[in-house]
Formats: structure tokens, sequence, C-alpha cells
């Protein structure tokens, strides 16, 4: 045995025993060996002591840009066209593959820190995502995001799509499936159906999950209607978009025949409340997604929208604006918000048989947090507690397959002076210049 | 000079000058003395290097039930009068002074870690809660709630009301004003014109400020305007309750005509977002009220319904739900929300010439972040950073005149372990039996 947590709260997520005290939990060869009230027979290599500690499986954010860690904070608090033309838009221009890999591995450290042990990532440079992912041992689906408004577009000789085959090529399955390349439309109003038949008919033939922004905005969800007479859900759907195992971000106005055929087509929601509370997008009826069957999972965006990639803020805000906006104090659990942060973003990911619950045999995708601090005594529940009291910053230790990757403010896979050097020398002056940063 | 932070970025929250950086913020005698971005020439004792940090005043947190950190998340996830009636009545019922001076300790712990140096409580055993606010060096507005139902009511006779004199008298502007005894009517529903009227008479006579909640949920407003024709707002003004400085928690259901009023009597509307979502009394419109001339501040409710006291979260919240619900993304600034949390929370409390901004002759009530962390980095605008992607884990130091109460996890002025052990062998057998507590 490679690790053994001893005397823990374990939060299994499994929902016959959510709930185990005094655990032990083994670790072997990076999967989950042993779960006991009693301690193992085997000697472990390290035990970890988790006396009042809490143990649970790795959160997965299912919908972030990681790299948009350079722009966290820039130009906030102006309108949204004005924010995106003459903010986000004109520094974006700026990237290279330098830039992009030192704001990449500042995103995946800010995740680990936070208890994300996988994440799923729409940007482009992906290759470079790819392999800040590999370096630094965290899980994720990463796609290239395909945006292509001309009207030639043919899959075989256009940038985006090429860059996918050549992603899918390199990385796909890449150290045993810790990386999973998946397709990407950015949207439904930044392309046409060329390009939807094409992406659709490449990541089906090819097993590849898909992402897409859907239905993020009133006037995203208008304007297509006005295009089409079909909403973006409908209208990617004509072109078998769905026809593989797909995420839509955001889903704030989705119609109810929308979420029937989310419910029908196994399209995975991505709740990000923060980004669109902040963007002034709206509410996702994340209640009424349920009810319909449709798989909720969470995400925080890029951290230039919300700005942050604690997945403990939207998986608070799942169940407070649920129950706000519904009057029902009760319409969602901690229970329920707790599984879109772990079970619904595993499977979100195809990673169901993989992780997102903590059981023999799956990998030990685990994080365990410290229980003694003012605000999370007494513990009634500590689902509760997890939910509504508790932060990314009360994790101690994250550890992917078994590794840690993330210890008590340390890093063990990134060099993070190294990265904030780089950040100092390279990245913002090549992007800001002179300007825009103050306290790097 | 007592305290040096040097070469620190100080966010002011004055108007004018709202970030000075690389400052130097000198303490002498529990007052801020010197600001400037030259060191001064005088010796301090102790010099804070402040690279990497951020100096800001403490938050005001403008509506709270300390010792209720003893209910934190119990019975979470029920329906509201199930909740009460079966969760929480039963157990508040079990009170004594030792259990509430415990719990108290532990909420005002709390408070110091997220950075909060003053709180407006309303509770009862309000003398066991001044006498741990004293202990603690935290300031405090803190009121005995009055809930009285008989018709006979009478002020001299009443206990509730007797038990305010005495408090008044006891600890009103106690250590040179740092302890604010205020009166508190519970809410309109729960007491009736007699009441108002006795307590709002000797809070003008002696010059108290006033703490009641006001529209919290729909069913509330709705059966005040059915019993007397007037909202909770102008009922409570017939009685003269506005007529003294004072504090309307929640306001989620204020009419035009509430808002105009209490704009004009100078009422602050504290608005608790977390506990308003989470209890699913609705979203407080805000913006509106800003429009109308009120002051809004912040609070968190109590620990069982919001589930901590890190005011850090209902700040972003109010920014969030705000932009989410008006669709408009700039609705309220971060700097807007900075305030609501500091400024226009010392105002509150009628603290205003005391606290709530970093300038000379001030008290030095601060707090200090570290800006060093992956989610902190890079720093457009330390302001965005402050609201958008810091919590109250980000706190340092916590300072209020001058003194240290909180520094990198170690409380000065509580004996933490000495609480959480009085939670284990007291608190919790006396108010839970044997259940009800699985990990203290």
């Amino acid at each position: 045995m490679d690790t053994l947590f001893s005397n823990i709260t374990a939060v299994t997520m499994i929902d016959k025993l959510p709930v185990i005290y005094g655990a032990y939990v083994g670790v072997t060869d990076g999967k989950i060996s042993y779960i006991s009230q009693q301690p193992p027979q085997e000697q472990a290599e390290r035990v970890i002591d988790g006396r009042g500690m809490v143990l649970m499986p790795g959160m997965v954010n299912c919908h972030t840009h990681l790299p948009m860690s350079a722009l966290r904070g820039y130009g906030d608090d102006h309108a949204l066209a004005d924010w995106l033309n003459n903010y986000i838009f004109p520094r974006e221009d700026k990237w290279d593959s330098r830039a992009i890999r030192a704001a990449t591995l500042l995103g995946i450290a800010e995740c680990l820190r936070f208890g994300t042990t996988s994440v799923t990532d729409m940007y482009y440079f992906s290759d470079d995502i790819c392999q800040c992912v590999a370096e630094s041992g965290i899980k994720g689906n990463i796609s290239r995001c395909v945006t292509v408004f001309e009207e030639d577009y043919c899959f075989d000789k256009h940038v985006p799509s090429q860059e996918l085959v050549a992603l899918h090529e390199k990385w796909h399955g890449y150290d045993n499936g810790r990386i999973q390349v998946e397709a990407s439309i950015h949207a439904e109003y930044t392309s046409h159906d060329k390009v939807w038949h094409g992406i659709a008919e490449y990541a089906i033939n090819n097993g590849l999950g898909m992402q897409v922004h859907v239905s993020e905005t009133k006037d995203e969800q208008e304007s297509c209607l006005e295009r089409y007479g079909l909403t973006p859900a409908q209208i990617l759907d004509v072109s078998h978009v769905w026809d593989t195992r797909a995420v839509a971000a955001h889903c704030v106005w989705l119609t109810d025949e929308d979420m029937e055929l989310f419910a029908r087509r196994g399209v995975t929601a991505v709740h990000c409340p923060n980004s669109n509370l902040k963007l002034a997008s709206g509410i996702a009826p994340i209640k009424k997604m349920i009810d319909k069957g449709m798989n909720v999972a969470l995400g925080t965006d890029g951290p230039s929208s919300s700005n942050n990639t604690d997945l403990f803020e939207p998986m608070k805000l799942a169940v407070l604006l649920s129950n706000g906006t519904t009057y029902d104090p009760v319409s969602i659990t901690a229970q329920e918000a707790l599984k879109m942060a772990t079970v619904n973003g595993a499977k979100a990911q195809g990673r169901e048989n993989e992780c997102g619950v903590i059981a023999p045999g799956m990998d030990a995708d685990l994080i365990m947090l410290d229980f003694t601090q003012p605000h999370l005594i007494p513990c009634h529940n500590p689902i509760s507690n997890l939910v509504y009291a508790a932060s990314g910053h009360d994790v101690k230790l994250t550890m992917v397959r078994g590794k840690v990757l993330y210890e008590d403010g340390n890093f063990l896979t990134i060099d993070l002076q190294k990265v904030l050097q780089e950040f100092h020398d390279y990245v913002l002056p090549l992007m800001f210049g002179g300007e825009g940063e103050a306290n790097a």
C-alpha cells in the first residue's frame, strides 16, 4: 500500500453510504485499494493522519479556459462589448506558446490548490495546454475551440480543424487516458452548419467528446431563433453535434424542449453561475433540468469572467440560486450539489468508471480538507459543511492517481516561483506592455 | 510608531485615492498615524513587510447572530417551518450562559479569521455576548432582540426590555466605544405597536441604534399589508422606530415607497444574499435601493443560515446577483461592493468617523491579505481581485485599534483550543445530547 488515510471522515459520494466516519482509505498503484473502519493489516509507505480531516473525491471543473488566468480581473466592470472588444480580444491577439504555457500552469496550480483533479478546457494553443496538463499530473479533457465564419470552410483544409486532428493524434489517451482530447464548436453564432457537420463527424468517427457554449445569453438564443427558427440546441442537433458525449456550457436560456432534447441525447449542462451572474447573462434553471433528467455538472468558466477557479463557489451557488429563484429552500440539496462537482462531472468527461466517487478500484483522485478551522466547527453534517461553509481554501492535499500534486501550500509538479517569474519577465510585458498590471 | 506596514498596496476606500501602491502605513496608539509612499523617519516597534500584500480597512458585518455558530449546518436541507420548529427552536431552548459564551467566541474567531473587525449582533444572552466582544478585542454593536406577543406588554416591566436597559447601563460605550449597545425589535410579525413604541422611545431618548429584521420574506410583507394596510417599513415608521440610526436586515421585499422612506430616514439596508438565497426568501433589489439614495451594507446572517461569517461571500454576491438579475454587467461595481463591506457598514454602525477607510486619525482597524497565491495573480486591479477573486481565507492579519487579533492561523485574544474543548465537553452535549454532531 502506498498511502493510507487513517481515521478520516470519508465523503464517498456513494448513495448508500455517503459518509464513513473514522475511515481507513488505502491507495495502491494509483487506485483506491482499501476502505474500512478497521485499519488494514498491510503496512503503508505513507500514513496520513486524518483526524479532523475530510476526504472526498477530487472535483471536476467541466468548463474553463485555463490560460485566461493572465486576464483575471482585466477590464472588469465595463459593459460586455467594451470589455470584449477593448480589453479581452486585443490582449488575446498577443498570445504565443510560451505565454500560454505559463498562464496555463498558473491556472492548473490554482485548480489543484482548490481541489480540482480534472478539468475540461476549451481554448486555442491547445497543444501547449496539453503539454502543461501532462507535466502537472492533473487530468484534462482538452479541446481546440473552433470559430469559423468563412463560407468556404472545409474540414480537411481549415486550420482549427487540422489543429484538432493533430491534437487528437498527439495527445488523445496520453498517460493511460489522463488526457482526453475533445472536439469543440465555440458556439452556434460563431460558425455555421458546414463547420458543425465536419467537427461532429470527426468526433463521432473517432469517439471524441464535444464541448460547445450553448444558450449563454438571451440575445444568443433569440438571434438563433431568428436565423433558423430553431434554438442553438436544436440547430446543432440537426448537424449531429449531440451524437457523441457532449457538454453544453452555460445553458442559461434553454427552453423546455431543449432540456428534453439534451436529456434524450445525454448532453451534460455545465452550470457556471459565477460567470453567468457577473456577465449578466442570467440564472440557469438547473432544478428544471434535473427534473427533466439532464446531467448537470459545474464549471467556473475562465478566470477572466468568474474570477477564480475555486469550484466550491459554483457548487454553493448552485444550491443557493436554485433555492432563491424557485422560492423553495429544498429545491436542490447539498448532496446533489456535491454530486454535480464530482460524480456528474466525471460522467460529463466520460470518466464515470474512473473517478468521482471513493470506491475500491477507482483512481485515487482524492482531496483532503482541514475541518479543524472555526468556520467548519461544529460539523453536524460533513456534506452540509462542505457545500455551505467550506471553500477551496480548506483543501490541504490534492492527489491524482495516488500522486500528491498539492499539499499545504506546496505544488509538487509545478515550480510556482518559476511560473511567477515567467509572468513577470515574459507574459505580462508581452500582453500588456508597460500597463495593466500592478502587483504580479 | 507602534506598527509600520511597509511597501504595501493600500486600498484606502477614499474615493479620490482608492489605491496607493508601495505605501507605508503607520499605526500609533491604535490610530492610523502615517500614510505615504515614502518611508517615515520615525522608527516603528514592528515593521510588517507588505510586499505582495494588500492592506484594506477591516470589514463590517452588519447582521449576524454569533452564537448560532453552534447550529451551523444543523438541519440543513429541510423546509423552513420544519427546520425552525424541529431543529433550530428546540436547540435554542437549551442555551445557557456558558454555552453562549463558547459559541460566541467561536463565532468571533471566525469573524476575525475572515477579516471582520466590527460586527452587528442581534440575539439574546446579550450580556454574555458583550463579555466575549470585550475579551476578544473586536468591535461590536450588540442588541438584545425583543420578541413579545402578549398584549399587556409594558416597557418597564417586561424582561426583554429590562435586559436592554441593563445591557445599556453595563456595556454601552465600553472601552471607549468599542462596544455599542443597540435596541432591537426582532420583526414586525413577532411583536406589536406597544413594543415598537416602547423600544423606539428608549432608543431615541438614549441615543441608541436600532436593529430590525424587515421584509425578509414575501409572506412577511404580504401578511403585514393584510394586518395593517401598511408594509413593515411603514408600520414601524408610525411607531418612530426609524427616528434613530437603524439597520433593517434583509429588505428583500421592500416596495419603492419603502425604499424612499428608508432613504429619507437614513435607514441602512443590510443585504444578506447568502441567507436570502439559501432560505429561499428571494433576492434584494439593492441596485434600486442605491439609486434611491439608501445606504446599503452587508451581513452574513447567522452561521445556521449562511453557513459561515466570511463577509467576502456576500460582498461578491452583491455584485453578481445585481448584475445577473438586472441583466446589466455594470449594475454595481467592485468598488461599490467593497464600500458596502467597509464605509457603508461603518456608517450603519455609527462609526463612520472612526473606521471604514484608511486615513490619518482613523482607528487602525485593518486587515492584510496575501496576494501572492495563484488565484490572485496577476493583479491588474487590486479592487477587482479583492471582490471577485479573493476570500476571507486570504486574510493573513486582522488588527483592531492597532492591536493584532489574528495572524497566520493564530488568535491572539481567543484561546481557540479551549473554546473547542468547551464545545466538545459542554456545548454539544448540552444542546444536542448524544446526537447531531459528528466531528467537533
